[in-house]
């Protein structure tokens, strides 16, 4: 066992990985093999020196002190470093024909109200008014009835309700269930393209990196039903000025759709509006579980 | 610029990589390049999965949580990953005939007391009498007058001074200054094999990857002197159990020094002792800078 001392920056590895040998769980193994591995190849490959060590250190203790209840920092850094695509990637290679799925982003939250169909999630959320509707169907074209459709956006200023901590109730989003045909619709406001929170160490980064924060407009949606993969994705809006250079990469040419604007008047809830508002309709194609 | 668009678990990497082509600082872009590169092949790799990717999420930012002014959970995680002796070791590819380094662990405070030689660092600190002594020379033989010497170490139950909540004084750690002959001694306590904080994420995953949490018995030392390399290094005791399976991967023959042990009577300080004592001789070589 002398070949546990005297470990150099090419011995270590092998080492670490024989210190794990007796992991009980076949999977963990195979990660950790994984990580140990390019964790040590890029130390070895950069030739990383203490002080930045000390600095990578320090920038993960500021990321991980960044996390509360309202901020994912890590999911940020996932997300800006293009991890969260690839993983969403590799694991919905869905049938032609399905929604594509997106990144989860870090403004979800598990208990956001439910609404009537028709009802307006915005919740006094500041934006222009936006009445957007779809169906939810399978692949081969059947109403998904009742599926539960969950949708978060931010207001005109780039913030989600959950950014601003004076708020006592939640602002654009909530949940609603599609009709027997598969249809929705409900009142919201008009999604605006917004920089992710960047004053903290992963704006930091992306700065030092010369990367714009920069997120185009979106609607995120996550929908569900039995007998059906689990949708998650956005719905991007035909114009922004950041759909080619989306900060998180989350961008795909399915999910781009038109936000019509319509001149005051009569909206689809028959009620009178003194400014311009506006409709998006989509509908969304669900991969039937096996 | 559609490239940026539809991207999927290969295309992603080139993808991120020239979104940070306009960055100024090129040692940033490099580390930044090989570490897009290495985390994203480890995805791919593995084949990662968006539940373990939550789980990773999740991991990380327990870590985060765990970190405080006292704890510092991020390097233990280097530590058992064997990346920190990895960092450490292509770092000091030292001349034949200096001290070899090691990690520099999570326990250092920048405010340690200052002692005169002789003096008791333990400071009331629970332990065996341990009576330090030795000198700091350079690669030639050359005394290293009014070095430096900070040591620190953890008590007979395994536990260092930051990690009692309650105590008020630093304990088992001091700075001290080598004489004019380079020589240097001070009062202790003999240190002790004990488990890395392992109540944390960094324990969970120890145990999940069927590793012990143990360091063999070690005194810290971090010696400074101008005109000299750092040195960050411990003194190991001979014949601790776990020498050959360090939780850090720490461990270097040349650090190895035996703990001498004397029947009660009279110690180095004249002293009478009522209960057996301990002395360690240690002689540290500094690497002069170019």
């Amino acid at each position: 066992m002398n070949g546990m001392r005297n470990l150099d920056e090419e011995s270590i590895t092998q080492a670490v990985l024989a210190r794990q040998s007796e992991t009980t769980n076949p999977r963990l193994k195979e990660i950790m093999t994984s990580l140990v591995q390019h964790l040590h190849a890029f130390a070895r490959e950069t030739k990383l020196t203490e002080s930045e060590w000390e600095t990578a250190i320090e920038f993960m203790t500021d990321v991980g002190h960044m996390c509360s209840s309202k901020r994912q920092e890590f999911i940020l850094l996932s997300d800006t470093l293009g991890l969260s695509t690839l993983v969403v990637a590799q694991n919905h290679r869905k049938p032609q024909g399905c929604t594509e799925a997106t990144v989860f982003g870090p403004f979800h939250v598990s208990d956001a109200p439910q609404y009537e169909l028709g009802g307006d999630v915005s919740n006094g959320m500041k934006g222009k008014p936006c009445f957007v509707s779809g169906t939810v169907t399978g692949i081969n074209g059947e109403a998904v009835a009742g599926a539960t459709i969950e949708v978060w956006q931010a207001d005109q200023d780039g913030f989600y309700d959950v950014q601003n901590p004076d708020l006592e109730h939640y602002q654009g989003r909530g949940v609603l269930h599609a009709d027997a045909s598969g249809r929705f619709n409900f009142k919201s406001i008009v999604a605006e393209s917004y920089p992710i929170p960047h004053d903290g160490p992963v704006g930091k980064l992306l700065e030092a990196l010369g990367r714009h924060p920069w997120r185009p407009a979106h609607l995120h949606f996550m929908i569900t039903a039995p007998g059906y993969e689990r949708l998650v994705t956005h719905v991007f809006r035909e114009g922004d000025a950041y759909l080619d250079t989306d900060v998180v990469f989350g961008v795909r040419s399915s999910l781009i759709a038109d936000w019509i604007k319509h001149p005051p008047g009569a909206g689809p809830d028959n009620q009178h509006y003194d400014r311009d508002f506006y409709t998006l309709d989509f509908n969304f194609v669900l991969n039937p579980c096996d």
